[in-house]
């Protein structure tokens, strides 16, 4: 599918905030921040960079497909996992910097690649004036090393 | 207040993922991003950026501060409109480069610039194949130019 184009930004911050064109600002690296929540319970589930292209073809597909910073490459959310993340609804925020996806995901309805629904399964406090982790979610819907083999 | 440094973050994958030691991954413009729901209803209200310092003081303080790239400054949330956020909990997630903060909103409770409880207000859809903004919420909890008077 040939991926349509955004039209720019304009400069006039009060029509970045109304309806109408919808013209997303992608960061100096040709980024936009991309949050996932479950359609049904509204559980964050991940926090992920989109550029234009994977944009575009995330409203025109209707399954969610991100740009890997790692992999430097289109990566379509799902595709060696199968928990292929089906687009509900899109919003963007005030300034268009943001996109904010709710999905349905297939598969093991797991989003994480360690196995857990959520990439967010660790709180974060102070313990003796030091930052630590907990794990709040230990339940994993797959066994990662059975999903992806080697691959991280 | 003096803001705690954090430790640096470890090259091996799979110690990232673990519970102990929290070593938030800045990128390359020592940002790291911050998703901000509610901590009643979960709402989506806002994604922002921090720096070590901002994300420091938000742990110490118990109050979300945030680094604001355009006017290139930290800043506590909520300081102009009273709207400041009590952080509730503070989860990352698996690769330790995003935060997440469930708050407690003061004031107006309402967290965008335009006096809407969330800056996610509008959707995003394809009309005629171009991507279109609706507004979902156009309820008001403030006004803007009563709050900011002249500023943005």
């Amino acid at each position: 599918m040939m991926p349509f184009a955004f039209n720019a930004p304009s400069e006039d911050k009060s029509e970045l905030e109304d309806a109408g064109d919808f013209t997303p600002r992608f960061d100096d690296r040709g980024l936009i921040t991309a949050i996932v929540t479950d359609a049904h319970d509204g559980e964050l589930l991940m926090v992920a960079h989109m550029n234009a292209k994977a944009l575009a073809l995330t409203i025109q597909t209707g399954k969610a497909h991100y740009f890997s910073r790692s992999r430097g490459k289109l990566w379509l959310k799902g595709e060696t996992s199968g928990n292929i993340q089906t687009v509900k609804e899109i919003r963007t925020d005030c300034d268009q910097d943001a996109i904010w996806l709710k999905v349905e995901v297939a598969g093991h309805d797991a989003t994480c690649h360690t196995g857990r629904r959520s990439c967010f399964y660790r709180t974060v406090s102070l313990e003796d004036g030091k930052p630590m982790l907990a794990i709040a979610d230990d339940e994993r819907q797959f066994d990662p090393h059975e999903v992806y083999g080697k691959q991280p």
